[in-house]
């Protein structure tokens, strides 16, 4: 069957057969079929839809396009997470070694920051000496000796999402539920291991903007990973302002090792509990959620998280005893008015943040991990005129400036109660 | 503005400015816009349509992407005939030669055949020596000397329907209005004409199926065509069955010869009259249908548009004197009951010439100038058991055997009183 025939039914809106999705994504893998074919299958898909069945096995064609890694090479219950991505969303740091402390092993693959939303490499790598890319067997020692290795994604990993993915940036076909979901879960898949969890997010600083978005994208995750036979949870969870107190690169490091430090931000702390007893439960380490909570809270108090995450830097060579990077200057952004905190604007946090030169516009940017913000106050909370909303870390002047002058419409003050808003919305099952 | 940005924006169903369709046809014309971005568009506007002003825009983006013929070059009245494409349309070929013999100017630039459709270059191409290809001196000699010149699509005119054209078939975005409308219109724009008559065919054998759909198409078409200041009328007529008596190419130069020797079938007749009538009306040159009409008939009857004809095709390197190609064998195929002709089905007929030889499949298919079909009965004619229904002629023995199997289903005989069809459905003006 000639490419164009498979284009041409996906465009009438009939359902593509598994094998008809294996040969054209095996047919783009090898270069057979052209960018121009599956730029043309990509917009159709966009305005079509795909079945959950053929979203399953776009998932697969994609995770089979590449190494697949063998989870026999990992003993014990292998669970993942994955976050759709939000302005200072530092949650797998803290969150991998700490499932590791409970007993399960976190193959973790993450991604690189672009736009406004940050990457979980792009702050490990804030951590003097850290290196993303371990050899496979530095990769497998990690995960023996630690129980979690935060990676990045290989060229071997996936061959066919990382093609995809470039080409659905520059053909506007980047927002297809269909083909974000076998995006995220080929990946995924391809980690070998037996559950995933996922934090959809929602609100101003998300891809979803609202709850009903993020609701048909969680469902379609859940129902992929399902049908590929991995238990798969997903938590519809805030980000219409940042979680924690940071946002950027080293300063969300130092976050996460306070949290480690049973320490941190109420947001921060109570994501990274939840996702865990959720990512515990789901690999069957725990009878109920409460039991795996209680867990996940002991290994917090006792220092065994932390001290996992600590090895872990180590076997990746990183070397947390010579400090995080910290920027030259700093300045507070006052409040002009006494009140209650009505809003914390995600979308114009990250744009902020994004200025002073912590993230990247275009995958070729280099960042600054020193820059960002600390300190910043959250939704519901009071505030005197004159205190800091946020304090700017910054080593440009000029960034500084641009940033200051975003972050102004950034931060909302009212005369009337707020109700802090809920961080978790809902859990979404099979 | 990036190419995405203007992919999303006419796939959320906005409208292109007339400044981004430019920019987009120029960054792909030259190379800087590449295909999988084209491709992507293509799609997007296969979905959401376009207005007729983002219509017109595009045509004249097209048009402008390469040479556009100088008016002023070509003194007289210009007008033109564009066929949406149908079996034994050998129109063009009587056609032009008529309505120059009554004063107009006929610069037709016209195409190759692929797949069922025939096209009008391979048919003269079975004239001896008759080059499609003339140098641009050499066209306009043969439009002042004959008055007319059929010629192929050079590489300078419409480059941006060349590529356009090649990558939707690959992509599946053929049946797109706009794309269809601009594709056709740029080419016919660059002629320099000031007139334009469409013959938009509708039926079994053509590329529209239903007159619903033949309708918008025309409209479309007389719409482009009237915001860029030409003149132009469509006819709708029926492609149910072949036009004419005869299929293939040397075959349809002897009945187009036929026509202009004042003789031929009634259908090809009336039709070759009709739209040139309508020819010289839409340039002026008659005060009314019915006097273009008269006209015509003349040019028929007393041999000058013939002479015309045999004068292009000599300023062609075209030797009628040495006959048409033949080919080696024929055989009838004969009917197997009494009664009326109910139904000639134009897409089998073209599918058995196209296994004869006298079509492509691709692109780069040489064809069989000699093979095809001649005398044909035409619906709700009467037929006696044993009569032929048609008479191939052939070089392959075992292609006309395939040919038949094929034919024997292409015709329908019925005892009932069979009417028949309407040949021009309907006129479109603006």
């Amino acid at each position: 069957m000639l490419p164009q025939w498979m284009i041409e039914k996906k465009r009438d809106g009939l359902h593509l057969t598994t094998e008809e999705i294996q040969t054209f994504i095996r047919g783009y893998t090898d270069g057979t079929i052209p960018d121009y074919q599956m730029a043309a299958l990509a917009m159709a898909i966009y305005f079509r839809g795909m079945s959950p069945r053929e979203t399953a096995d776009l998932t697969i064609a994609m995770m089979e396009s590449g190494t697949v890694i063998d989870p026999t090479r990992i003993p014990g219950r292998k669970v993942d997470k994955h976050s759709t991505g939000g302005i200072g969303d530092k949650i797998s740091i803290p969150l991998a070694p700490l499932v590791a402390a409970c007993g399960a092993k976190v193959p973790m693959i993450s991604g690189r920051g672009l736009g406004i939303t940050g990457g979980t490499l792009d702050k490990l790598e804030s951590i003097h000496g850290y290196r993303v890319n371990l050899s496979e067997k530095e990769f497998f020692n990690t995960l023996q000796q630690c129980g979690c290795s935060l990676i990045g994604q290989t060229d071997e990993i996936c061959p066919a999402d990382k093609k995809l993915y470039a080409l659905r940036d520059v053909t506007a076909t980047v927002p297809s539920i269909p083909l974000i979901v076998a995006s995220i879960m080929s990946k995924k898949m391809a980690e070998g291991i037996d559950a995933l969890v996922l934090d959809v997010k929602c609100g101003a600083g998300a891809f979803m903007k609202t709850r009903k978005d993020a609701q048909t994208l969680a469902k379609a995750l859940v129902a992929t990973g399902e049908s590929l036979g991995r238990k798969t949870t997903a938590l519809l969870t805030n980000m219409d302002q940042p979680l924690g107190r940071t946002v950027g690169n080293s300063l969300e490091i130092q976050e996460s090792i306070d949290i480690l430090n049973n320490n941190g931000p109420d947001d921060v702390r109570q994501l990274t509990l939840e996702l865990a007893a959720h990512m515990l439960l789901s690999v069957n380490l725990f009878p109920d959620l409460d039991a795996a909570r209680q867990r996940a809270l002991t290994a917090l108090a006792d220092g065994s998280a932390l001290h996992l995450f600590e090895n872990m830097v180590q076997c990746h060579g990183g070397d947390l005893s010579q400090g995080l990077p910290r920027a030259q200057h700093t300045v507070p952004l006052e409040a002009r008015q006494t009140g209650q905190v009505q809003e914390v604007n995600a979308d114009l946090i990250g744009r902020a943040v994004l200025l002073l030169g912590a993230g990247r516009t275009q995958t070729t940017d280099t960042i600054d991990p020193a820059v960002g913000l600390s300190d910043l106050v959250k939704t519901g909370e009071e505030v005197r005129s004159g205190d800091p909303l946020c304090i700017l870390h910054f080593n440009d002047h000029n960034k500084a400036k641009e940033a200051l002058e975003l972050l102004t419409d950034a931060f909302k003050i009212t005369n009337k109660p707020v109700t802090p808003p809920e961080l978790i919305y809902e859990i979404i099952r099979h």
